[in-house]
């Protein structure tokens, strides 16, 4: 007989399997169902657990990770309950094409008959924001189903891929065994045909746009789109819910379409072609009545150059040889230093404050939609810096993503612009930011309100506005004191009501290790 | 054409059957989806918003408002990721059997084709926690389906029922009509050979005992089951995730099953026939290798009574009649005045404290599932109060909870016990507590740390439980300070570390209207 010490376990066998291939973080909010991979966390110190006060928080930080490292980090959610709470964020990083391993717990495989209190159906729930999903039968199976996983996490896309783990199959001794390493997916081949179709587009038709989403939105793929565009005139935009976006001086500007359809539609005018790379058809976030859903233009003709399960980077490369712009310098955004703002507080003047200290290599979160409207403006001329916004409209990303990002990159300055209603969704996201001491400088901005929900009520007509109606769009009475709760979850914070305070406390936020909470206190919404 | 103000939508049509089958408290978490339904609130001001700002608050407060008021109260959550954030907690109330009215809004039906970023599939992840889920087809057919959802909603037994609400249905326009009438499900008539068989087994049989569950613990089926119990011997015990028992001087006490395993099967030891009345046969919450999942002694027979979907009470009555017992006068419970501890806080003088200064009618909402062990037997003889519990297993339970009994009950004094680890889960519940101004005194028992997983490391052996596995059960590194998080909500919040001060907090807390929060700081768990 074995001592229990020296065991391999399938906890043991799985945690190998995801360092091997390289997925070295988990984000955790464990329960008595995952125990043993808790337990076997000190034998295997290569993998690091990030402990979370909520699967929200787990999986949007793993969400966030990924945006930054290019890798999955790997979740630790108990059972159905602990995987609907994580679900929100999991479907942003499905929409945002992020890779995610995601881990969940079940009950032991015979336990499962007996209908205890927390049984439910995981995998249901798991598909809907998963690719992939599977319940590990047998302890031996469980090191290869979790190298599957992660290839499947991988893809391209990127995807979440959910794996399920009975309790019974983590804490079954399993042979020692070198982990299975996950098979890369290889993507298809550059698709000449399309190729060929849009660069006959770009090279006889005027009024084209180039749609850019999902992982050419970082270098290689911006200067690609850039060239094409000096040399054909097409237009550049990139999808609204863009994962990352690389931007700043000595960089191309790619525009990033609206969240209000009537702005987003402005932005597409006038395009008779309009071509996607790893992007879908623009539409409106929400329909209205009397509204198309569809974004393009009436008679514009789209074209896909490359899905997002291609090489999307690839085939942009061949899409500027195949127009001749291979060598052509793209245009390149000039460095703008904006000046600091002074006066009272409002949003605007928190997104000028945003880009008159933006650091070098700023990863800047964004969850504020309507409040940070001026910040792509204000931040365009900056340093060099990442954009990360709200893939999948599920509110309570930012804080996550940002704590995320920080883990992955911790060496850069983080910086997580927060509405004040998102952000309680997943408030605890600051108490592991100061466990781990992750460098997040987190602006609030609180204007006592959901800034969208009163717009849309707004948009109903004066008459159809009443006092009832209108308190459901309002956080005041009480008021939230941002300060206080971020001192609650173990982070200096501060309140803000004017520039020049709001520039101080950026100011040593951004000096200073360790997570900042800066309360932006701006005039309310109703 | 009949102008704007005087039309009457789908969401009025909706509202108007909710109101008119009485269902008239809706916990909301809206978006743009549901906007016309908020709009409408105020023509019809029956309906009382209560806005929460986050889903699994609003329908934890669901299931509170229904255990206390017999009647369901509505949701309205915003697409997928709004529903799967609201999950955990009807998760609770499907395993509690407790009526839901779960409101969902949708994309509009025309925009679903588009695939738009919040689009995803809502009804399999309803399904997971909902008897009856339907989709509206057609802005005609939303009154009925609303009917048909309250029906569902109210059982027997009491169930999950979710209608989802494409925004289309709530704004187009519907004739004005009569709200249809939700039609009562007729429960079967008592199942007289059932009645027979236990009565024959309590008749000749000893070692007999009676599981009450459901609605059996309030009390009408309390007192016809201690009057069986009186006169066969047999004992009674209630099922550990009971919605809602009542309990007190006055009332025959009922031994509530313990949450370990081997404690609860100590509780059911040596028992020969087990009767089920509104129950499941117990078993245990997690499996652990090597031990039993069911909790029924071996050769102990086990019977159903009456099974959720009947009228349990009336089988129980039936019972006692067929026993003999109808005259019999039951066992109660005698008052029993505790005296308050003094000298430093444990979790043990935390609940004599509580026992000590109990008031009449209290509403005990108890989420501190390790650290109230001493609960039962410190309130047992205190005056009459209703004790809810976590139903389900899916922490975050408890501050909800405490809010929609409080919502249901203004004039009754709520108390929730709070484990500061399943306290973050929910956190937001406190906002709304303090914007209507429930008379809600909220203890945390704040001991650092996950005490049932520490409880479960510590019990793989010492030698299993490293620094990197003991990091992921420990709440410390930084502290939550539970009067910032409160104060950060609008709650009066004090920290009160010896036992006289918790009395002066609790007395405070009692005696003034609103909510208070205590923080009672406990020896730390690790």
């Amino acid at each position: 007989m074995v001592p229990v010490e020296n065991t391999t376990t399938g906890a043991h066998a799985l945690i190998r399997t995801l360092v091997d291939a390289g997925v070295d973080t988990c984000f955790t909010n464990p329960g008595t169902s995952e125990i043993h991979f808790v337990a076997a966390l000190d034998s295997i110190p290569e993998l690091r657990a990030i402990l979370t006060l909520f699967e929200g928080v787990a999986t949007g930080a793993a969400d966030g990770y990924a945006r930054m490292s290019g890798r999955p980090a790997a979740t630790l959610l108990h059972l159905g309950p602990g995987l609907a709470n994580g679900v929100a964020n999991l479907h942003n990083a499905r929409r945002g094409r992020t890779p995610v391993v995601n881990i969940v717990g079940d009950h032991a495989t015979h336990h499962v008959a007996y209908d205890s209190p927390l049984q439910s159906d995981i995998e249901t729930v798991a598909r809907n924001v998963s690719s992939w999903v599977r319940t590990t039968a047998r302890p031996a199976d469980l090191a290869a189903d979790a190298a599957e996983a992660i290839a499947a996490a991988n893809g391209p896309p990127g995807q979440v891929a959910t794996l399920i783990v009975p309790a019974d199959i983590s804490w079954s001794a399993v042979p020692d065994a070198a982990a299975p390493e996950p098979v890369a997916v290889t993507p298809p081949g550059v698709d000449h045909e399309a190729i060929e179709r849009a660069a006959q587009v770009l090279r006889t038709r005027t009024g084209t746009g180039i749609l850019l989403g999902g992982r050419t939105l970082r270098e290689p793929g911006i200067v690609a789109a850039a060239r094409i565009a000096q040399a054909t005139g097409a237009r550049l935009l990139a999808e609204r819910g863009a994962a990352r976006i690389e931007r700043g001086a000595g960089l191309p500007a790619v525009e990033r379409l609206a969240y209000w359809p009537k702005l987003a539609a402005k932005q597409l005018e006038g395009l008779d072609d309009l071509i996607l790379v790893d992007a879908q058809p623009p539409v409106a976030w929400f329909a209205y009545p009397g509204q198309p859903s569809s974004l393009v233009p009436e008679d514009c003709q789209v074209q896909e150059l490359a899905p997002p399960t291609s090489d999307v980077v690839a085939a942009l490369e061949a899409l500027t040889d195949a127009v001749g712009a291979a060598e052509i310098a793209p245009a390149l955004q000039s460095r703008v230093q904006i000046p600091l703002p002074d006066g009272p507080l409002t949003a605007a003047a928190v997104c000028q404050t945003i880009g008159a200290l933006l650091p070098e290599g700023a990863i800047l979160c964004d969850e504020a939609i309507t409040s940070a409207a001026a910040l792509p403006a204000s931040t365009a001329g900056g340093p060099r810096h990442d954009w990360l916004t709200l893939t999948g409209g599920a509110i309570g990303q930012g804080l996550p993503v940002a704590m995320g990002a920080a883990t992955a990159c911790p060496d850069r300055p983080v910086i997580a612009l927060q509405a004040d209603g998102s952000a309680l969704y997943t408030i605890q996201s600051l108490w592991t930011m100061a466990r781990e001491r992750l460098d997040v400088t987190v602006v609030i901005f609180n204007n006592r309100g959901y800034a969208i929900l009163d717009a849309e009520l707004t948009g109903l007509g004066n008459d159809a506005v009443g006092p009832r109606a209108g308190a459901l769009v309002d956080l005041a009475r009480p008021d939230l004191d941002f300060v206080s709760l971020g001192a609650g979850l173990g982070v200096e914070s501060e309140r803000v009501d004017t520039a020049g305070r709001l520039a101080s406390a950026l100011d040593r936020g951004l000096a200073e290790a360790g997570p900042h909470l800066i309360e932006a206190v701006l005039p309310a919404v109703r």
